[in-house]
């Protein structure tokens, strides 16, 4: 095999990997994923875990920066369309947020909310990360709703990163409701409330 | 040993087991807490975990009911305290609420929401029991609020429930933050906007 050819198998072999990783720990944690059971889910051969990552703790760092990677696609589908008035496009976000929720049947949430639940008090490491994501996706989250300030419909009245870490962790805990729940209305309740009374200019 | 000695020792045992198992639980979630650890931190014999719980399961479902006695103790001290008003009991709850989490440094966090992040997917009888006790606290905080409402001193024009739920669930969000952030602004961040924005008659 050519140097590039085998350059692009460990890359394959790697992305199969962060991919079945996120899978099975996005449902069911840090804690209670099997590094055999990700190894059984791909065609990676037994025993090269340990090639491609250190530990089981930077093989979730890598999760975190794979699953990163979509997550900055997806917020910047939503919240840089600047085809749609930056209210709408935060709506538009959260309809969406909800449609996956659904198609997931309440299951899973959000891997970044997750770990951070369940690992932020265990591994500095992961929570260090965990935090820096969370701050990126509210800053974006923020920039939306100074834009929809500065245009007037949003309300101006509290401080735009303030909004955002209200509407980044409330929506947290709605999808953690949701997920005990096993239905969406916890998170329709809580768009009502974030549009209906907080966010309204 | 008479019989009442031993029902007693039997008591005095469980309840070792049961406190030692939440503690651990609450800091380090439901798979990362393992039997031998529980059992190292009492007095209780090796190998009589399985005289007073069928399973590990069995074990978080009696540490969700021994939270839950002192659950509902707390919420009582503070939301049924006919001294203030139903605004202020809300008030001095959620204080008191971030006293504990600042006394344990940011970590832990409620054992109720952990449990409910990490297990909804993994249990249906813990999830089914987390989502019995979430309801029950979401309608005792759903009192307090529509005692306010009456008295006019909370916003009217939302459902005392759906109020309620976005209350909880909001909290929830914002513990989860605080313990990523390892600090309780993002808990008195929601407390300003809850009650500056939300309830505010």
């Amino acid at each position: 095999m050519s140097r590039e050819a085998t350059i692009n198998t460990k890359t394959v072999a790697k992305n199969a990997l962060l991919e079945a990783g996120m899978r099975v720990m996005i449902e069911k944690g840090y804690s209670n994923t099997g590094i055999q059971e990700v190894l059984d889910a791909t065609n990676v051969p037994k025993g090269s875990f340990y090639y491609y990552f250190d530990s089981k703790e930077d093989f979730a760092l890598q999760i975190i920066d794979y699953f990163d990677r979509a997550g900055e696609e997806f917020m910047s589908k939503f919240l840089d369309n600047k085809n749609v008035s930056p209210l709408e496009r935060l709506k538009l976000y959260c309809q969406e947020k909800k449609k996956m929720l659904e198609s997931d049947h309440c299951r899973k949430g959000c891997l970044i909310g997750n770990l951070s639940q369940e690992m932020s008090d265990q591994s500095e490491v992961l929570r260090a990360r965990l935090e820096e994501v969370l701050t990126k996706y509210r800053n974006r989250l923020a920039r939306c709703i100074k834009e929809g300030q500065e245009k007037g419909e949003i309300n101006s009245a509290l401080d735009h990163i303030q909004l955002a870490e209200f509407f980044q962790s409330g929506m947290h805990g709605a999808v953690m409701r949701a997920k005990t729940t096993k239905t969406s209305a916890p998170l329709q309740s809580f768009f009502d409330i974030i549009f209906g009374q907080i966010l309204k200019a």
